[in-house]
């Protein structure tokens, strides 16, 4: 802990609702709703069970709240333990896949309030992702619009699985209202509501559901980029948070042999397809694919570069804080990276794509 | 063409049924039943429409008779025109996946008496995969018994969009009667029926649904690998075909991470999933991810390995012929290769694992 290093900023960190926590910031019509009808969106338990909130077993408070729900032992075990200069909050909750638009919209902006006052206000290190009710996109953008204008929000957080593909046009307006507040969409494992995880049908397995979750985060960028969402909105950026990134080379690859003989498919595609990747999707590290031979993540960098050393500037780091598969930063990436790769990866890529130094 | 080289085997021919093709096939009761009520299985056209069958433009043989439906056209075109020594059918039709399972083994009997009569026959450098109703296991296997008979068949086709992921206990009978029958279980692109594309829902585009494919099978391979199918049935070999493999070394990290951590979910491992899939799976090549700079490819070929040079050895030559993505056997592969690798690639692999000399 001791090694002087560059700074560290840590791209994915999950603060926890408690029970109650959003009373406060319910209009009385939602709050009554949440109290007759409540939760009708989700199916399925969160992972693994028998570690509620997939959390780490010492990332209990002694408080009593939930795992990621103490910001007092969050500093303590997290940001003053790795002396973290940043870190990003993606606050998860079913608030953004309720099958009530409106009820949605109150929850997401309910989470929203609730994170200026009891984490971005009280601590100066932290930013957060905005939750919208990303299936309803006409109340996502009306939420982006009104919580962009808190500086601690530094981007939207969408779930990876989507009713649609993430690039259809239903999805539009969300780009719009990020790019019009200056802010990447970040997009995040989880949610789930009208598909079966795979094409293929349903696993059998907590492994096969957390392995699969990847296949969703390849729907999302070949959407994105065949789509044309960034033709149309040339300043968009989007993260991939816990989705890997060992996947990204041969999906290039393959796409550009694609598109090479099926251009006339997707004329509004003015590039080869992966000149889009590299220019607009960031992924966050953790789970990293740490392979057993830590010299083979360098090929997987490489790969992902269109040469002259970019193959790591879409890199991000993440920890996962406090969920049970957390990457820990004095830990992750064996590989022998370059100094100033390194440096890229673990602080500098984050702070230069959520301007967190302005 | 006249440069010397190593035995070519191509892993995947499709040879096609024109419309009447199974008519002397069919027992009565079918044959009345394909009249009146016919094809119920399957929705969408096949791609791309604009060139029917996914043919090449040039594929259609003079006869008349569909791509790859005349054997003389296919051994002007293919076998002799690149020297193959020896090619596998996997003849792909909707008689596999028919929602009336006596229709369905009736119709796959019928593209199996079909393929010995017209093809395995009459040219002793094919050999075929059976078609089985993979959705009703127990015919499927009935079938395998009955066809396995035949040496020309040398795998159990399947298509790779099941209705459920295929390690599940459903469709051991298939791979019990695969083991029994001495045959590898291919695995092909296409399917479909019950599940959307992805897990995020239908692309809009052909590019996409190609390129999502490839999630497919690393859906099949964690499955398979994770329910524990190949402890069940330890000299199982599976081969995907036309599903790529740039994917598989990060699938192989990423699964053995999560195992580390989560194998009392699955006790019923012995070993590290990435040992099943180094010691069970085969990989043919096309549509081969090609790197901008061939030397890429090296780098997956190097991390598809355990080391000893084994990166190379589950890999199979494939055309995909007459379909239009066709990978030109003097063409394919631009990465400088080592000549035994090459050769292990092109042939020896698909000698060893289809038993092609014996």
């Amino acid at each position: 802990m001791s090694r002087p290093r560059p700074p560290l900023v840590d791209c994915d960190i999950h603060n926890e609702l408690a029970p109650g926590s959003l009373r406060p910031y319910l209009p009385r019509r939602w709050r009554e709703y949440d109290e007759t009808y409540g939760n009708r969106g989700d199916g399925g338990s969160s992972y693994p069970k028998g570690a509620p909130r997939a959390a780490r077993t010492d990332a209990w408070p002694p408080s009593g709240l939930p795992p990621g729900g103490d910001l007092e032992f969050m500093r303590e075990q997290l940001l003053d333990a790795y002396d973290i200069r940043y870190g990003i909050l993606n606050c998860l909750s079913k608030a953004n896949r309720q099958q009530n638009p409106e009820y949605a919209a109150a929850l997401c902006r309910a989470v929203n309030e609730w994170q200026v006052e009891e984490w971005l206000e009280k601590e100066p290190r932290l930013r957060a992702g905005i939750s919208v009710p990303y299936e309803e996109p006409a109340l996502a953008a009306e939420e982006i619009d009104r919580a962009a204008a808190h500086p601690g929000f530094v981007q939207v957080l969408l779930l990876v699985r989507t009713d649609e593909p993430l690039g259809r046009r239903r999805y539009w307006p969300i780009y719009e209202a990020a790019v019009r507040n200056g802010l990447p969409v970040g997009v995040h494992f989880g949610g789930g509501r009208a598909n079966p995880l795979t094409g293929s049908g349903w696993p059998s397995f907590y492994i096969e559901d957390h392995t699969a979750m990847a296949q969703a985060f390849q729907t999302q960028l070949v959407s994105l980029v065949v789509e044309g969402v960034f033709e149309r909105f040339p300043t968009l950026k989007v993260v991939l948070i816990e989705g890997g990134f060992g996947w990204v080379p041969s999906l290039m690859w393959r796409l550009d042999k694609h598109w090479a003989r099926l251009r006339d498919e997707v004329p509004h595609l003015s590039r080869r397809p992966s000149e889009y990747v590299r220019d607009h999707i960031w992924f966050t590290t953790q789970p990293i694919e740490e392979p057993p031979d830590p010299r083979q993540l360098l090929t997987v960098f490489d790969n992902m570069g269109g040469g002259d050393d970019k193959g790591t500037d879409k890199i991000l780091f993440s920890t996962d804080y406090p969920h049970w598969d957390f990457d820990d930063p004095d830990r992750a990436i064996r590989a022998k990276l370059e100094p100033e790769a390194r440096a890229r990866i673990f602080g500098g890529n984050a702070m230069a794509l959520y301007g967190l130094d302005r």
